[in-house]
């Protein structure tokens, strides 16, 4: 599917004022709760084996996202224009943080539609890139995302690069506030599309918290079968994509710039019966580093000494893939497997970590807008760098697998 | 009424795909500001005689309740499934505690109604409990809860047993998030109902912050009178129901869990003109303790030794009732008269209060949709098991009655 | 345009029972972020230099406005009520400071019609003043406020007069909770309209502080040209307006009442081609005062003996005015020259500045609901009551030009 394009503008002469549309995702997790079997925290609560993002339990229900929001042509007389505007209410990364909360918005753009070749989208909106983020939630085909898109590309924001026991601000979520010119162009069954963007680099934060902006650059080329539509068309996408913009965070009390750059390749495959995606993803520079020991942003150590507080590796990299393969047993039942890959800070032996996670999922359609997931992830995290005596391999060991069921329902 | 179909289920095939609606309360209140006349923080305010949550006036203005939210059968060519969201946009416990804030998640469930007696509900909704919580704010005839309600079945969250100057989370508003299992069947004029529930036992979190569920049960029987129908149909209503739960909370420093049972039974009855309505409560295992002396939470006692805080009674019992009468004097006006009473920490004598309330109050419909509400509350506590000498009796003298005026719109 | 009806009131039998409507604002915003010339924080970045709220960057993107609301007759059969809620999710004072957040409710109001020339509002709304504040910011037709209005009649409310490096809750945003008689009355072709409120007097708090309340008058007449209407109507207007009240805020520690009174008169006038606005404003009690030799709140010193934080003049006097010229060259764009001033702290020399801007602007309407604006504002800072010699002068002379560029959409 073409995701400038069903994101970015309406179908000429067809949109209303204003759509009111949404969904929600429902969800239940669990893991057996594993406690961390090693280092400074050992017996304590594995900040892995808990529910993003409050970690506070192993299992439980959760409300994951519950979004309203309203797209059109704002004045129908002039297809030249649309709009789109979402909010957040469920609980995720996007509505705590800092001063996050509850009613977060989410996307606020208007796209101006009157140069051939070059429309132009103003506002606050999902960054061209990685599919597995600018796809709509409502079709993304598991519960939750891949360790690459997860440590890689989900940003989370922190004042200082060690220490923090919480977050400063909403995660990213693939967006940006600025300005996009895009299009995308029919040449028989084939489409392409570009998008060139400048934003604040700042995520949902609306406003930037420095004079550095992000670059962002994207082409893709898909055929499309039988002429189908919307955002699960049948067809062959392939796809490019970079972003690269300096952040501002304080290394030791000295506010510092920091390179952060991302690029990545893919393509997807879906023909109504079999469906295929696979994606690499490469980080340059501020890389996520988790919690000390794995404990619970916040966790005093057993000794009394540490407090577990969350890292940036400010100077690293990192590179990530994912298979991912779909089968339609019946129109409503399709069957899911994916496997995905991260190898995390590649630069120095300390911060290398290999995360590996097989899903196998399930996902029954009770109509075209609603469904039901069930997953279950195989996940492993290694140190292969490290020497065989380091309490890390035990740590890393503790993770568990995770089951998890949802239930979307679009508006 | 039945609000177990009413808020869980849509009227098959007659549901829009998404009916935006909601309500907004706005009020005046005021009581004589009297202040405490006893106890280390004699000669200042008493938090009881302030507006509710901030405690920061004895009188103004507020808007109580802004919610809005959609509902409706999200695929309407498929009329099994219905949703329900909602949001709370006003000023009261909701909004307010820990990182609440205007835009909360009120409501976002979604329900399966495939199966022929067991329709499935999933999601962030209103628990099956009490008459006074369970039906919708709009019809409610008063403006404010009996202090039986308030104090047991509006659960307040604190991190710690005492010392707490603040709420660490919204309300808990009668509200939990996971699945129940109900429905209602017909029996000439008697409709019959159930609802088994079970949730995270954590109010709007939408998440939750240990291991334990809550489990909820409830059994209503009504006899419809004239096949009347919507929240203010006529009929007879006979009901049961029970919560039972565990709380993770501080005491002490040790994070411990403890007990959270609550119970009920009441009636009700409306036949156009006469309205009735009864109910008893009882409660056991966590119960809310309000702030030390009667003071403000925060407040420095006198000789600057004590700073009032909000307390949690963690094994205590308790017990409530209330008698509500209605009387229709013409089709637009309706007269009130409501007793209620709260037994509250009945095991321990230093504990035991008992609170009164008789409310005088009278409801003006300006259609069907816009009513106007005056409240007059003759109020008092009293802790009969303490020594006649105890400062207590006069703090608890303190309280003053109170008097409120609301407009209910509901669009 | 009469704002009084506009805001207040639906047309008689026209009004569906629920429109959902709103607009955002993105825009772009840049200095040349000189760095404070002289005094404690010298070579520091000047808060007049940053964007607002965040103060964080000289330029860059923000999604300033995105509010979401509904309006109408709520029982459409009952064309005498009719009511207004707003909520806002954009970045601004309105969604920071204290425990504010995205999803902030702005407006919630009723009205009830019944009465021949004394229709009641209730709720939340903008309180009857100054034309810059009072009337729709869609069609406000620069980027930013005037001085006066922005220092005099936006209030930030503190906890304490000097020392807070934060403000404790949303901006006011001429906003206010309470009851509100007013109504219009025609007369040929002039319009003549009253509003009295009482409110809070706390802003957008919704709920009150303390016990005391505000007063508000306001007087308009206006002769309407060719019997246009709507928000951009033609006429000539003249209003007079006043508030009063007082604010609770803690003065070296001790909790005192301060006087907060504003008044204004001025005119517009708009034919379709070329538009004029003039109003002056008086201020007494209450001002705000920005922060410490213009750093940013927060900032340390060089010294690093001084922290700078925001103060309230809890007992000075200011007055603003401001001459604002449109001229439409095309149909579609319209050259805008506006002049305002403000002298603030008039009784003291110590607090005196004369603020002095001249806002140059282009608005292009690309239809009747999407705009463009480009402004460049010459800004100048003056303390012609203080010693030749004080440092003042020249960390005043830093304050830098601005130049904006914003997109405004309603739906």
């Amino acid at each position: 599917a073409n995701w400038l394009m069903l994101q970015g503008t309406e179908k000429p002469n067809q949109a209303p004022a204003a759509k009111l549309w949404g969904f929600a995702q429902i969800e239940y997790q669990s893991t057996d709760d594993t406690k961390l079997k090693a280092g400074p925290w050992a017996g304590q609560k594995a900040a892995f084996n808990q529910m993003a993002p409050q970690l506070d339990t192993a299992s439980g229900f959760n409300i994951r996202r519950a979004r309203i929001g309203i797209r059109g042509a704002n004045f129908p007389l002039d297809s030249n224009i649309n709009y789109f505007l979402m909010a957040e209410l469920g609980n995720n990364g996007i509505t705590t943080g800092g001063n996050a909360s509850q009613g977060q918005l989410t996307d606020a753009s208007v796209t101006f539609n009157h140069l051939e070749g070059a429309r132009v989208r103003v506002g606050l909106f999902k960054t061209p890139g990685s599919e597995e983020l600018l796809k709509a939630i409502p079709v993304f085909n598991y519960v939750n995302f891949t360790s690459g898109t997860d440590r890689l590309l989900l940003e989370r924001f922190f004042d200082n690069s060690t220490g923090d026991t919480a977050r400063s601000a909403s995660v990213g979520a693939g967006r940006d506030t600025g300005i996009q010119i895009f299009d995308a162009f029919r040449n028989g069954d084939w489409e392409n599309s570009y998008a060139v963007m400048l934003g604040n680099g700042n995520g949902l934060a609306l406003t930037d918290n420095d004079e550095n902006k992000d670059l962002y650059l994207y082409l893709s080329t898909e055929k499309v079968f039988d002429n189908t539509v919307g955002p699960r068309r049948h067809g062959m996408k392939f796809y490019a994509w970079m972003q690269d913009g300096k952040r501002t965070i304080s290394i030791s009390g000295v506010s510092t710039e920091k390179n952060r750059k991302r690029a990545g390749l893919g393509m997807t495959y879906f023909d109504g019966k079999y469906r295929l995606a696979a994606e690499y993803i490469t980080a340059d520079g501020m890389i996520y580093g988790g919690t000390s020991g794995a404990a619970l942003p916040g966790a005093l150590s057993n000794n009394g000494t540490q407090t577990s507080s969350f890292s940036v590796l400010t100077d690293e990299k990192a590179y990530a893939y994912q298979l991912d393969f779909g089968y339609r047993v019946q129109p409503k039942l399709e069957l899911n497997l994916r496997y995905d890959a991260l190898d995390s800070g590649t630069e120095v032996d300390a911060n290398y970590r290999e995360f590996r996670t097989t899903t196998l999922g399930a996902q029954y359609f009770f109509n075209k807008k609603t469904s039901a997931r069930l997953n279950y992830e195989i996940r492993s995290i290694d140190a292969p760098k490290l020497p065989s005596a380091s309490a890390v391999h035990d740590i890393l060991d503790t993770i568990d697998n995770r089951v998890s069921a949802q239930v979307t329902m679009v508006f």
